[in-house]
């Protein structure tokens, strides 16, 4: 493998692609892709979809999530799992003998709360990275509401659903974006003038948006975010709290 | 105007060209521009490049940035001078009679240290406003470092350099990313063990990249900004620092 080239490819609206991911994807001679049904289905479908509607021919080298020990510590548990997946994609790679760059389509943005990066580094040898930027889900969620991310001269703290269940509102925030939010954390705060910009599948056709003070709205999102996880199977979601908005 | 949309154009990458950013300035009627000279010349000659390069046909509505009082105290002179933007754009879209959708390129994400939104909103009667997400100069510089926005479950802070440099290393902070720091605001930081990744004129020709460890890496950005600066005539840069990196 010459290259492994990580494609930032947006939420899953196709309008998401940017010309260098169109390029990379192009020009890739094989692509890493996650098997239908060992992402979320849906999720692996848009991938393939995505690839032919851009007229890539790269070749497929498919391969299987492994699953996640349950049992181990939360930091362990990350770390033994990115070695899993690291095995898997070299395993793929053994049997697609690629010629040229090698390509992963990821989710939002590789920077972005993604494991691609540290899962590549775990190849050996570490193949040459390049990383193409793409749409967040956070930026579909302020362009889908017409919000600004930050206040004017704010700052904004983007953490996860997880931190916010345990540390609670962080002090002296502002304004605070929640990504990977699998338990709707927002749920859990106590009222302290919180409005919340929430929405879901942000960028594909089921996206669904709320807002609103959060006293009020919670409650909404809560039972909004049960009904569409059932209907679909899983949920994407993400939100933004602003203190006195 | 049936509706103003706000694109995101990335930083200066043509390959950050979205297809929902190509569809929109192709199909605007109008394109909201700043004149060369009014805004920083090579960005607004970048904006002309790239509506060209795309076959927009969209007609060009030219206005002149006006210039910002620097007498009042800061929040009253941004919002003096938004309301003067307003006035110049709605003067602008008189002279052009727009038929169709009226498209504003914004560098970077119109939801991320940028104006458009609040200056749109203060236009009479207020357009429907459609946001278009763009690649921001925080993603172009972790994916040219190659590097993660965040460590595994942490968060990050997204700041101005005016606030790092009036209040210091963010408690408990551990990624701090700085937008807006005309005056390298990271060299005043006291050495706690931060890693700095800095990047200037990100994903344009021009592009420097330095990384390190604070102590050895500040200098050296400070004065490759000085000289960068003096180069150019302009500096737009962004850096990420973590701690314990």
């Amino acid at each position: 493998m010459r290259e492994l080239v990580l494609v930032g490819i947006g939420t899953g609206a196709p309008g998401h692609l940017t010309d260098d991911g169109r390029d990379a994807l192009t020009r890739a001679d094989v692509v890493l892709l996650p098997r239908k049904g060992s992402d979320k289905a849906a999720l692996a479908e848009l991938r393939v979809a995505l690839l032919r509607s851009i007229g890539s021919s790269a070749r497929i080298a498919p391969f299987d999530m492994p699953n996640r020990n349950e049992i181990l510590p939360y930091e362990e548990r990350v770390e033994r799992w990115h070695d899993a997946i690291a095995a898997v994609w070299a395993e793929a790679l053994r049997v697609a003998k690629p010629q040229g760059a090698v390509a992963l389509m990821v989710w939002g943005d590789p920077g972005l709360y993604d494991s691609t990066l540290r899962i590549a580094a775990r190849l050996d040898p570490v193949p040459r990275l390049r990383v193409i930027p793409g749409i967040t889900a956070l930026q579909a969620l302020t362009a889908a509401h017409a919000i600004p991310f930050n206040s004017v001269a704010g700052s904004v703290l983007v953490t996860t659903g997880r931190r916010l269940r345990t540390e609670g509102w962080p002090a002296n925030a502002e304004t605070v974006a929640v990504m990977l939010d699998g338990d709707g954390a927002f749920a859990a705060l106590p009222d302290q003038g919180l409005h919340i910009w929430w929405g879901a599948y942000l960028g594909m056709t089921e996206q669904i948006l709320d807002a609103g003070p959060i006293a009020e709205a919670a409650p909404r999102i809560a039972s909004a975010r049960a009904a569409a996880r059932l209907r679909h199977g899983w949920i994407m979601d993400t939100y933004l709290l602003r203190r006195g908005a």
